[in-house]
């Protein structure tokens, strides 16, 4: 069973994380919360999210599995605006979500689960933590798409850093520890990531809030942030491209 | 003889009704104004539409005809603000409609009328009528598109329905009739139609107004609305597709 | 030696006046400014370009030559808000420019100069010289794409007139002298030139301001006006196109 109301903003924002990954996910519903875990088809990146009952106006559920087409959802919600309240309601005998904001309900066929795999979250130990502002991330991140498809992460004792080297041009986006929230490394570890993957993770980041992130050396990057007005939480993993050094 | 001034926005409104529909129009002048009718290539909707003279700031006419490429007219009005006052002078020796904004002439080459026709509006029985807020109706439409081609109108005693069903999915759009300007039908009627052809009318509605449907049971809909600040009618025909049952 | 600040906005228009013209320029570098003459590939354009020294917010520089790729500089640009001040740094030794807004460097490879030619500047008698608003210009020039890829221009001794003539249509733009900042001619002039490159020149003119043209008979126009507040001076010049007369 799984019945909730949440505002419009709410749900495009977990919309948003998992939108530029995966089409299809397995929402694991409790009387808790939403709990959703997914890998990219081409195993670079995995999102763990997790979001509160708090975070809906109303949440009443037993233990269970939605799968959603992310697209359709993701329609339907661009027809209301951010403090439109939608209506959640699972119907377990026509396998359907039903959907109503305002005058409108979208019966939508959900999709079978039980093939869908349930993906480990990998235990990594990651010596750099940050904390920053993410539209700051944003403007460096913009700058090193003309330049290359890679962007390193740079952290040292002093300061965090992207850079992005091209055949013919460079990117580099700095900033010093004071400027930031916080930053711990008890060395300078640097790993290299898709830009793009990179990108699109920040995107669903909500603007003006704080991201942290967990760095190695040519270990994955661990992006971790708040949606839901801090009553959801995101955790992403993105693989490292391992610089060959030639 | 034609020779009048009118608000760009007002022209623009007139243009929008007929642009989804056809290309080439004629309209047929008299002392009195305006008045179009014409049919979809495909001949599956019709559209008349009359305009007073009383909807221009300025109007001198004897009984004309004049011939218009609507894209053409439609791209020029870009170039207007709504609150320009346009100037439209036919000039019968060049057969053209010059065309004044501003600093700005446009001699525009009409379109030979000699063969087109003058489409005869059907005399139907619809027994269904009821009038509701265009804008309601327009996000009832935008949640359908993604579903299927076709819509279903229905009106019973006590409510208006548009459903549209999909293979997996169905959208269903709903109002009481407490929540309506009106709803009068003897009993319950439902009609199916290509959805694009019942969104480019709803289209060319003016945001907020009222529109007035008239409706059978596997009959056309006549979809009636005012422009131009009441001082022009416009009345859509759209031909029902026939459910097959299966 | 070239160092310098300024405004994200006047590099943004100075940006405008080369980018639809040519992809790769030399900024011929003096400790009083910058000097710019560029000809477009098909050699129908030329630009002719000079920014002192009081258009920037700090500027140090000795007699050089800075090749750059038009379109990586305007990318970059877009990143940094109209008031942010960018920082321009000629690395000699690296051959390239070093630029940087708030927290993002970009260290762009310079172009070899060598072999890029200096465009003389032809000197002609333009009889007919007139001031007009650009923003007056630019509405005529939208209306008159519709119709046609060349455009006249002409002045006399009452008027300045565009006009438009394609196949079916005619799109005619016209001020009195009464209505003009300025309008002098001895006769009346008439050239015709390609309409894209003459609506490309417009768009490079700061929106609000006095844009100087001076005709003649079936030779080229030049188009004068200011960018950085005055600081800077742009002279277009573009080839007539004879016409056939048939």
């Amino acid at each position: 069973m799984f019945q909730a109301k949440a505002r419009a903003d709410t749900l495009k924002e977990v919309v948003n994380v998992v939108s530029t990954l995966v089409d299809e996910v397995k929402f694991s519903v409790t009387s808790e919360g939403l709990v959703l875990r997914a890998v990219d088809p081409a195993h670079i990146a995995m999102v763990d999210m997790s979001i509160s009952k708090d975070a809906f106006e109303e949440f009443k559920a037993d233990e269970t599995e939605i799968g959603i087409d992310i697209d359709k959802l993701s329609q339907f919600l661009k027809l209301a605006r951010g403090d439109d309240v939608i209506d959640l309601k699972h119907d377990e005998d026509k396998r359907r979500l039903n959907i109503v904001v305002g005058d409108i309900t979208r019966r939508m066929s959900l999709i079978d689960t039980t093939g869908m795999s349930d993906p480990k979250v990998p235990n990594l130990e990651l010596p750099a933590k940050l904390t920053v502002n993410v539209d700051d991330l944003v403007q460096g991140i913009k700058a090193s798409e003309t330049v290359s498809d890679h962007i390193a992460l740079i952290a040292t004792p002093e300061s965090f850093e992207m850079t992005c080297e091209g055949d013919m041009d460079q990117v580099n986006w700095r900033k010093a520890k004071k400027d930031m929230e916080s930053l711990e490394t008890p060395s300078s570890v640097r790993s290299l990531f898709p830009l793009e993957y990179f990108s699109n993770m920040l995107k669903a980041v909500p603007s003006g809030s704080a991201v942290t992130m967990h760095l190695g050396n040519d270990y994955p990057v661990r992006v971790e942030f708040k949606i839901a007005n801090g009553k959801g939480e995101v955790r992403y993993l993105l693989a490292p491209r391992i610089e060959s050094g030639d």
